[in-house]
C-alpha cells in the first residue's frame, strides 16, 4: 500500500515538473553553447571585453574569430579548425579564444575591413597584432581550410608575446 | 567472416575517433551556454551588440542581466526567474535577451554604477530604459528574488516602446 502511494506521489511530482517548465510553442530548444562548433572542449570568452580581461590576467594571447554560422567559408574552416587536435590543445593550453558572430565597436578588429572567416591575435598588452596576416593580399586575416598550418604558425607568433621581444 | 570484418572496422573506426579529438588532460568537459541557467528555452545573444542589432530589427525590448556566477545574490534571482514561467514565455514571446558576467564599455548600461545582479531595459530605438528601476534607491537596478512580480511589472513597461508612446 505505502509502495503504491509512494510510486502514485513520484508520477505526481514527474508529472507536475514537466508541466511547470516552460517550452516554446514551437517545441523544445537545443541551447547554445559559446563554442558555436569551433572545439566544444575549449573555454570560450563570451564578449571581447571579458577576452581582453582574461588575457591580461593570464598574459596569454587572445585569439578573436569571426564568422556567420550560415557563410560556407566559415562552416568550411571550422570543420577543420574543429577537428585538428594540435591548434584544440595549443589553444587549450596557451591561447583565450573568442568567437563573434557579430562585429564589436572596436575598429582595430577590423584592420582591413569586415569580413567572414577572419582571425585576429591580440597582445596580452591589449594590442592587436596586425602584424599576423594569413595568405591573402585582399583578405589579409582571412584563412582557408588548407592554411591550417600556416593558422597554427601564425599561432606560435602570437604565442611570441610583445613585452618579452622588448 | 565478413560479418566479423565489418565487426572489426566498426571498432576500429570508433577507437580511432575516440583516440583523435581533443580531450584536456583535467578530463571532458560540458559546453557552456549562452543562458548561463537564465533560461535554456531562451535564445540568448551573445554580445551588446549582438542584443541592440536584434532588438532593432524585431522591434522588441531588450533585457541585459548583469550578473556573476559565483555571486550569492546573482544565484538567488536566477533560480527564481529562470523557474518563473510568466518571465520565460513573455521573454520568449516579447523581449531580445542578453546575460553578461562582464561589464561592457557603454556607461548608459550602468547609470548609478556597475554592480550585480543589474537589469537594464533597452528600447528598440537603441534608447536604455534609465526609467524602468527597482525597488531600492541605492541600486536602483538591482531585484531581489522577492521581487519578481515587480520585475514583470517592469517588463510590461519595457514593452511599451518609446516610438509609440509620441
Amino acid at each position: 500500500m505505502m509502495k503504491a502511494l509512494v510510486s502514485v506521489l513520484l508520477v505526481l511530482v514527474a508529472v507536475s515538473s514537466t508541466f511547470g517548465k516552460y517550452t516554446p510553442r514551437t517545441g523544445k530548444r537545443i541551447p547554445k553553447t559559446l563554442s558555436r562548433g569551433w572545439g566544444d572542449q575549449l573555454i570560450w570568452a563570451q564578449t571581447y571585453e571579458e577576452g581582453l580581461y582574461w588575457s591580461r590576467s593570464r598574459n596569454k594571447p587572445l585569439m578573436v574569430i569571426f564568422h556567420l554560422e550560415d557563410c560556407p567559408h566559415s562552416q568550411a574552416l571550422k570543420k577543420v579548425f574543429s577537428e585538428d587536435n594540435e591548434i584544440q590543445k595549443t589553444l587549450d593550453e596557451d591561447f583565450v579564444v573568442l568567437n563573434l558572430v557579430y562585429e564589436t565597436t572596436d575598429k582595430h578588429l577590423s584592420p582591413d575591413g569586415q569580413y567572414v572567416p577572419r582571425i585576429i591575435f591580440v597582445d596580452p598588452t591589449m594590442t592587436v597584432r596586425a602584424d599576423i596576416t594569413g595568405r591573402y593580399a585582399n583578405r589579409m586575416y582571412a584563412y582557408e581550410p588548407s592554411d591550417i598550418k600556416y593558422l597554427i604558425s601564425n599561432m606560435q607568433k602570437a604565442k611570441k608575446l610583445l613585452k618579452s621581444e622588448l
